[in-house]
């Protein structure tokens, strides 16, 4: 059972997906504006989900789908999630900024508490990770133990990343609901639901490819 | 490291916190109200959250924590999901009901196409598990090749369940903020907050416990 494929097929769509909504559903993105703020909110979903979620799984999966050497392969593990950490920071810039520019609070949804842990602990992951495993790495015991809690840890903030952007999509739609501007069973508002499922789908199959 | 006390502790302290919300902030509950049909919603939460979350959890550890026979624990094991799954039914039957008098739409949210998903499965997974490892009860073989699909599907329903409460605190938040019935830094809404963060930790422990 092609495990792989499926998920590099569900985490394409997914990434198409995002973007098929920010500029087809919502008009665009932009990292500056006078006249539509909103164009810099819809940066911040992209980057995320495909940072966070997709290059995130791929970077899990990289040490059974690469082909080639052991230190090719962690080499593409770590540069994937570099990757992914920088995309996250300038999706959490952008949205600041909305907010800062829009005078919106910081930091009072569950979705952004959940969403600053996950960013936070996905950098500390990332620099214990290479501090460990890369450069200047432990010793081969040190190696040893602390692999199983970094393998721990990678899912649950892998987890958390899916579990925080479906979070962050249904507060969207309901913002967007409550200001009038989609209806409840609008297509937009369906696409994004099905996103949704989509993600959970998703991170099972993540799952269970490193599991198995 | 004394897991399991901490999954009761932080089980217990979850499931007092949503019943604390859902009377002394939101007023009390009730199965039938001519004058406050919210009443009837706050029974949705409370049922969800101590079934699908807080027994699910105890009913999983149940093998690791109940002493004496393997069919005790079992038996345990089977009843606590049993509640689970009861209450859970309870749960969308008085959200339902609730729609229905107050004429609001079905199953427009994410939330509610990740819940609905949850108890269809969790309902699944609970006939499927008792017909293989109780009565009838499969062949050894049998038994023994659907095991780690228990597991794995079990465990997914588990993190589902927390990450569908989480978006139910979420969306409930914010539709009372839109509807200007809390602020948003209001202490309410700091409770709902840290409600969810704590069963992403409760999430957490349980998986970890069960892995280790
Ligand atoms: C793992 C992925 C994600 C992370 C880590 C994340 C993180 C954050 C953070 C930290 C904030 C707070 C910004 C502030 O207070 O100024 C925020 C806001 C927001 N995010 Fe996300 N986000 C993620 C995915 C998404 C997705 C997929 C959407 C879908 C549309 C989304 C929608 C929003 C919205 C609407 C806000 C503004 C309201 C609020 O503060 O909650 N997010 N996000
Ligand atoms: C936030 C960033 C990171 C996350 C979320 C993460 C997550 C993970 C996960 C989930 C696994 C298990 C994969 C499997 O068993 O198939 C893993 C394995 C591993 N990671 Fe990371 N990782 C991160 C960064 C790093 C970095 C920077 C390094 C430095 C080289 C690294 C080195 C390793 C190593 C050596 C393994 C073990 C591979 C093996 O022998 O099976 N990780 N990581
Ligand atoms: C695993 C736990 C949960 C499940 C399976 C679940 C399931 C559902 C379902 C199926 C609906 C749709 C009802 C309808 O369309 O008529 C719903 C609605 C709702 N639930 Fe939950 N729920 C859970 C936990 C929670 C929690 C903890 C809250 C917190 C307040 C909550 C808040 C809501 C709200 C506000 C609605 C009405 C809006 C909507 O349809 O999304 N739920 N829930
Ligand atoms: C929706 C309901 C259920 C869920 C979510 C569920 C979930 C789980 C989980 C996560 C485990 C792994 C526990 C561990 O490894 O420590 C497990 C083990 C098991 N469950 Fe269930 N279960 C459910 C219903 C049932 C039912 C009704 C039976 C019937 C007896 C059953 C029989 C078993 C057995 C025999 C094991 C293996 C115990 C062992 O030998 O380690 N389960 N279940
Ligand atoms: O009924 C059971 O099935 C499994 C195992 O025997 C299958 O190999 C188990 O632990 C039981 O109690």
């Amino acid at each position: 059972f092609p495990v792989f494929g499926l998920v590099r097929l569900l985490g394409l769509a997914a990434a198409a997906a995002i973007v098929v909504w920010a500029v087809h559903f919502r008009g665009g993105m932009a990292l500056s504006s006078e006249t539509d703020k909103l164009l810099i909110f819809n940066v911040h979903p992209v980057l995320m989900l495909i940072g966070l979620v997709v290059l995130n799984g791929e970077a899990i999966l990289a040490y059974k789908t690469v082909p080639g050497t052991k230190k090719l392969k962690k080499l593409v593990h770590l540069a994937l999630q570099f990757l992914a950490m920088l995309l996250s920071l300038i999706g959490l810039w952008t949205v600041w900024k909305f907010h800062d520019e829009r005078q919106i609070d910081h930091l009072y949804t569950l979705h952004s508490w959940l969403g600053l842990s996950c960013i936070i602990f996905f950098s500390l992951q990332w620099a214990t990770g290479f501090y460990t495993f890369w450069y200047p790495g432990g010793s081969r015991s040190g190696r040893a133990s602390l692999l199983p809690w970094h393998v721990f840890f990678g899912l649950f903030l892998y987890v958390l990343a899916i579990a925080t952007s479906v979070s962050g999509l249904l507060e969207k739609s309901i913002f967007m609901q409550s200001a009038k501007m989609i209806g409840r069973f609008s297509t937009e508002a369906m696409f994004m639901n099905s996103l949704g499922m989509l993600l959970v789908l998703l991170g099972a199959l993540v799952i269970l490819a490193v599991v198995t």
